[in-house]
């Protein structure tokens, strides 16, 4: 049975067939209540701040909610109405599902939690919903999942806080599918106030008792919002079906891998009820697929974001970078970095020495990487940067520029945009790692996510995506 | 010579042989000038700022700058003046070093560049640098360094950007010896801005002439001001004296190696003229002496800040974890990263069960890692946090916690008090990881400054940190 539905979805193509919960005309929503502490009050009101199609509350205890028509049930509730939200508790959910496969309702996000996280009684739940699905063909994206986010088209299908309005549903490339529900809304955040970092539409699909990563993976493969996609996953339920795709992608994957230790695969097992598999095979055949593998969430975010801004680039394979920096020090250690790495530094033509020596002062003849303080101290920042940008991605032994920038203070006032433009008119990425004041590391880091560059606060993390990119 | 100059450095107390750089009574600035632009400029801004001593510009162009009197040499400078700080360019040292020992001066700092990282003539300059202070004695600092930032007693003797004021100079207990110019600046503005955290001494050291990392070294271990030390090195040049001095300093040591690379070291040779040594086996030494070791700058700081809270502290070597967060996901990929760093998660005991199972919904029993979102909801942020961490505090199978927190919204305003409280009580470090809004994210890391307990943006860096702390 599990094998058909994959052919119906190959078959018939994944984007149709999942479309409904990403773009439905009118959606119930199954444990409505007018109490704000409550979990179905926060998923009402993020519809009701972002969907403009119908939204039907459904609670046999109100005639109305927020100044919305309130439904005794599922059966009440008037067309159109293609997607139901449920929020209610767990051992009530499958009569409800029942009910909303009978009412012609083609998919369900079930947001509860207490199924086979939880033990044997829960799990005999979660086995309730499996059978319905495969006995009428509704589609069940959960349940113990946080339901989907979609910054692009403010669409909040979620019981995420609230709040996450206020800080303005930061619209970007890359999408996420996350086994994990609190962690989605976390990531949104942090992404968005700290890193100023987009998103596009996030999935957080826990228990996965029917709707799996390779479901929304082929959605999202197709989506034209989408221009690269993290994972947070704590198991792989279809494993030749999730290489398969991933290997004929087209866009970029990153996929951080949750369980991988021992006790972290038990923890796995009472999170979501995954069984972690072999980590070392996945690594090797995630490898094989193309697909890049992350250690940590901040890094999948860096990861998934630099890769989305050059999706179908195909660089110089042995990844030749040329250092342009304020500090000597970072210029060591970056280099340190890129030989652990796999990135070699790059050998300037004598044409660029030439070029930089004009601009150096005569005791310290530039080399790479290329320390700016001395020619900063004469020319002053953007025109020390802009030269120096300039002669180095002219230089055909360079791939890319990796650009250190301290920010804060009269004198360092960095423009990036004439140095963006340098490098994308020669057609080589350029990378930023910035250090100093934080308000004007933000105002830079924002400059950068409108230019479309990426920009690092850790070295490490810089040259660890910059990898990814020539890999 | 060095021999003899090291002898006596032990003997007779490396601290008061060292003080005048640190605590001068006046201090004379050759290089001094009225010009904005210029880094004579600034020190003496720097100085004037925050220096309560005597300060004695230095300048045949001028008879006075900034409202104080301009000397012509150094032979015009009163009493009393025990340091002079040197921005001149680079062939003009030898002659000023020359007068300010036959004036009686003990100590210079030069901050100029253009010594050996520029090639043989500079290395010319630096050689009769050094005959000179092994010929009459006088200690030199740098050159090509940015001399001393003192957070603690607001004492910048440094051509530092004068915005460093702006931030608030944040005092703290993390000493730092770095020889890196620009990279100092970066990290202070950095460290105080971004990650609330504050320093004491930072120690820019640059071509170590004369006064080398050694030297800093004792006098920061005999400091009361500075409970931990970092440094960035890119030489090391005593190694006998720098591994007795590691091996019983008393205080926690965070070494960054830069130049571990061919390529890194390459670059070291033209940036402070270092030659670094062979990584593999510093690396063994190291070790042997209990310094820990960092790959990355920020990484220093925040291995130097954490060991900084625990500076004398003998904790059970199993490192035996609770984890208690928000989501499931961060529990489990935590527990990847205890495994991999050699910690392991704790095996909660019977009465802990018990104590935990009061405040958890029946469906979902606790285990470690804690999920604590199913109390949360039932109990609030607050006294979930508290009541999970009291009961693992009072675990004798627990040695530390490490707690996630979501932080923004109106239902996760966590206060940090009462569980840092339970944790010190017990004698057991707690660890904060935390994800959401920037402004909360912002404000609750100052409060774990104060309170002083380590927090942390991202989960590898905070295990890193705990197994720091373990080892």
């Amino acid at each position: 049975m599990v094998f058909l539905l994959y052919q119906a979805d190959i078959d018939e193509g994944g984007v149709s067939l999942m479309d409904f919960f990403f773009n439905p005309t009118g959606i119930a929503l199954l444990g409505a209540t007018a109490n704000e502490k409550k979990g179905g009050f926060s998923i009402l009101n993020n519809l009701m701040t972002g969907f403009s199609g119908r939204i039907y509350p459904v609670n046999t205890r109100y005639s109305e909610i927020s100044g919305l028509p309130c439904y005794a049930d599922i059966n009440q509730v008037p067309d159109p109405v293609d997607m139901a939200i449920i929020f209610v508790p767990a051992p009530a959910t499958p009569e409800i599902v029942q009910a909303c496969a009978d009412r012609g309702i083609p998919g369900v996000i079930i947001q509860s939690a207490g199924f086979a996280e939880t033990g044997e009684k829960g799990k005999g739940l979660q086995n309730q919903l499996a059978e319905i699905s495969r006995r009428t063909g509704i589609r069940i994206w959960g349940p113990n999942c946080m339901g989907l986010v979609d910054a692009v088209h403010k669409k909040v299908f979620s019981f995420v806080s609230h709040s996450i309005w206020d800080v303005g549903l930061l619209p970007g490339g890359i999408s996420l599918i996350v086994q994990s529900g609190m962690l989605s809304a976390g990531f949104l955040m942090d992404m968005m106030t700290l890193d100023k970092m987009g998103v596009s539409k996030v999935c957080s699909i826990g228990n996965k008792v029917d709707v799996n990563e390779c479901d929304i993976l082929e959605y999202l493969l197709k989506d034209p919002d989408t221009t690269s996609i993290g994972l947070y996953l704590e198991s792989i339920g279809h494993g030749r079906r999730f290489f398969e795709t991933c290997r004929n992608a087209g866009k970029p994957i990153v996929l951080l891998q949750g369980g991988k230790s021992k006790n972290g695969a038990r923890a796995a097992m009472s999170h979501t009820a995954s069984m972690a598999g072999n980590s070392a095979i996945l690594k090797g055949a995630m490898s094989q697929a193309g697909v890049v593998q992350a250690d940590d969430f901040k890094q999948m975010m860096d990861l998934s974001h630099t890769l989305s801004l050059f999706p179908n680039e195909n660089f110089h394979r042995s990844g030749r970078i040329a250092i342009a920096t304020f500090s000597g020090g970072a210029g060591i250690v970056s280099t340190d970095f890129l030989d652990r790495h796999g990135l070699t530094l790059a050998d300037l033509s004598e044409e660029t020495h030439l070029r930089l020596k004009n601009i150096f002062p005569e005791w310290m003849p530039p080399a790479n990487p290329v320390d700016l303080w001395p020619t900063i101290e004469r020319n002053g920042v953007n025109k020390a940067y802009k030269l120096t940008v300039d002669a180095v991605c002219a230089d055909p032994g360079v791939d890319a520029v990796f650009l250190h920038a301290f920010v804060g203070g009269p004198i360092w006032q960095l423009k990036l945009k004439p140095i963006v433009e340098t490098a994308k008119k020669a057609g080589k990425p350029i990378f930023f790692w910035i250090i100093g004041n934080e308000k004007d590391a933000q105002q830079i880091q924002e400059e950068a996510r409108r230019l479309k560059v990426p920009i690092f606060r850790e070295l490490s993390r810089a040259v660890e995506c910059m990898a990814a990119v020539f890999s």
